[in-house]
């Protein structure tokens, strides 16, 4: 199934199709120099599986985890792709989860200015979220995505089939962005996290998620206005987040606490439920006064208050300003 | 003056006037934080001034020269940025030559994704040329301008007052850029080079030089076709650069040389009158076997042959393919 992102010269299509991976040659022209890109914890056979349907590809495989997203290893990367002698009509091919993504995508997007990448997401998170929109980025002095570009994919290859190999608890940390985008833009998917079973729909679950990103993405690729919704539950998950990485809670499962307070009382309630189905935890004991902290560090350029983005009804967001304070008290709503 | 340079959503204005850098805070938003790039090279007061004008300004300074252009400087202003708390709505102002708009612009483009740009290019080159279309990069492993972005300035103020600081010879070096423009596209303004005083000229040759630029940045923003001619006499410009960086000959005064082997035989006597006329040299003295090894590694990925442009009747071009044997011959016609 083709999804067409249109975003007028930087239109491209995302294929999602069980065994894309192997008949990617016939997706994306490898017949040319091929820089692919996965890190340590991705399944080595899927790399090797884009490597063996091209004439003169490369694997440059990076350490798992967020410490790869950072100027040196960007710099490795491109310093490997000048030894290979790429060219402006070459191509980067990522395969492997946001990190991956991000990385090989600021990679693409600055050598020589810019030249062909495609994404190949391996992970639920990556599938739903990261590989589409163009948002590609390196952290920086312990800031998040804080240096990179927008630069759209040629083409991103969404084979389900990958996701076999995935741990359950990664599968439902993608599925948490999942329930994300229900919440703001589409009550139907809400349902089936609600009435049916994430294992047997996950087909459906990827595909209704790429259409809800497309779609905000197609309105707002540089993220000025709308784009903001796909940050719902994002201001308290990246204060969670800042606070448990070394309790070791993925981005999705901060995200998912960070939603709930974001949500009016009666839908809260529904979504507990969604996230005990899902593994994902609805309440933490966490540290609130350095969760608070972080959260205003992270906001201070805001100003005073923060334009956020709350739920009552699934499918129906509405926009309002916070005060630092009003966070506070939402910090207690979460806390164990 | 203001010259529109037309690229739909990146388009731009270009003031060109007297006395535009005194008042920059009227042609420009400084009234947010401003981040400004200079090198030690450049007249302190060129920033000072600018800085005067804003409330929340900072002044960086990087070394003069190529040196700069690379990934640790860029990280370096990054850093130097998010430690003074910019955000996506404050900018970044170039306020120098090429080197400190490449690396300021790269910069602008890749913190936070893209935060606003301006140039205040103040060498006739910068003026002329590299301040117009886009082009921001850095250097790597000895390769000139190979990592970096498409990424359009808001505007770029052009002060010709600013040249009353600098040297006749690097006049001359900007000149150079500006008579390869009248070559391949305004005989008009290669009239005034052949027939009148550069000095007494110099404002309208800015301006057509400009308009030249910015017409073919218009037709081809990603360099994908016609902005090549904008390399005319750079293929062999480059190599004799590679060779001659140790002997101290500037970029322009390469690019003079790289032209006359790419004329017809009776332009060649005219253009080295002009050169003449400049204070640049028309032949030289180098090893010819070092710089045809510089040419053929530095076109190594376009195959046994490279495109180029040549001009027979002053603006006119035409493209050809030309072997690597052929230029070994052309090196003849400029060795002393």
């Amino acid at each position: 199934m083709d999804i067409r992102v249109n975003l007028g010269d930087h239109s491209y299509d995302i294929i999602f199709e069980h065994g894309s991976l192997n008949k990617c040659a016939s997706l994306i022209n490898l017949n040319r120099k091929v820089f692919i890109v996965t890190d340590s914890g991705v399944p080595e056979i899927y790399a090797k599986t884009v490597n063996a349907q091209c004439k003169n590809g490369y694997v440059y495989t990076v350490p798992q985890g967020e410490g790869s997203k950072s100027i040196e290893v960007f710099k490795e990367l491109l310093s490997k792709m000048l030894e290979l002698g790429f060219g402006r009509k070459d191509c980067v091919v990522a395969v492997g989860g946001g990190v991956v993504g991000d990385l090989a995508g600021f990679t693409a997007a600055s050598f020589m200015r810019g030249i062909d990448f495609y994404n190949i997401p391996t992970t639920v998170l990556s599938q739903v979220d990261s590989s589409i929109g163009g948002k590609t980025a390196v952290n920086l002095n312990g800031i998040k995505n804080i240096v990179g570009a927008f630069y759209q994919p040629k083409r991103v290859i969404i084979d389900p089939e990958v996701l076999n190999t995935l741990p359950e608890r990664q599968i439902s940390n993608g599925l948490a962005e999942a329930v994300k985008m229900s919440l703001t833009s589409d009550k139907e998917l809400f349902d089936i996290f609600e009435n049916e079973d994430h294992r047997e729909k996950l087909d459906e679950i990827i595909y209704k998620s790429i259409l809800i990103k497309k779609s905000v993405v197609e309105q707002d690729e540089k993220e000025k206005g709308l784009r903001r919704i796909l940050n719902f539950g994002h201001t308290i998950g990246h204060a969670i987040e800042s606070e448990e990485e070394l309790n070791g809670l993925y981005h999705g499962e901060c995200v998912a606490l960070g939603m709930l307070p974001m949500c009016g009382k009666e839908l809260r309630a529904r979504l507990v439920n969604v996230l005990n189905k899902l593994n994902l935890k609805s309440s933490l004991d966490f540290n609130e006064e350095s969760a608070f902290l972080a959260l205003t560090h992270d906001k201070k350029g805001e100003g005073s208050s923060v334009k956020v983005t709350k739920v009552l009804t699934p499918g129906e967001f509405i926009s309002e300003e916070m005060t630092f304070e009003e966070f506070r008290a939402l910090l207690k709503i979460i806390k164990r």
